[in-house]
């Protein structure tokens, strides 16, 4: 049992939208990513996602509209709906998710 | 559905030890609270439990020792551990917890 430090964690990590598993807790992982440019039009069908953005800015794209998120904002995206993260400078995020999800959906 | 933002959700809550329920998703609620002063010795049987601190400085005391957490970083403590948190000043945090969870423990 240790505490965890996002900034000691984002030191390990290099790659964009190559998220890093940092904590499980009931099923579900916490995860840390750095993203930057879009990712491509997925849905994931049983597991709802959170992204909480720490640094930067980011857009999830929605089909009906987009959702804007700065440091300390989260959203959640219900099962099913579709949704493409998009970013033009680095964003830092978190992800919570179910241990079964996959990156680029169903 | 909308975006949940930490310092609009903060101006909502008043009191110390209650937690607000902010997010669920896949059966687990996100609650932000403020904490300040100490809680009682407690455990949670069937459910792992998230601490992230957002603002101040949290201690958890565990019976083989002290957690203590700053601004960014989190802690889960797992099922059935023993737990005590305590904070001399305010400190702002996120829980994470299956729905189920009871305050006080099992």
């Amino acid at each position: 049992m240790k505490k965890i430090s996002v900034a000691e964690e984002f030191q390990h990590i290099d790659a964009f939208w190559s998220p890093r598993q940092v904590g499980e807790l009931n099923g579900q992982l916490v995860k840390f990513v750095r993203l930057k440019g879009q990712f491509e039009w997925h849905k994931h069908t049983d597991e709802d996602e959170m992204f909480w953005v720490m640094e930067g800015r980011l857009t999830i794209r929605l089909r009906d509209g987009d959702i804007v998120l700065g440091p300390n904002e989260f959203f959640i995206i219900p099962r099913g709906v579709e949704h493409m993260p998009v970013c033009e400078d680095e964003c830092r995020v978190m992800l919570f998710e179910p241990a079964a999800t996959k990156q680029y959906g169903d």
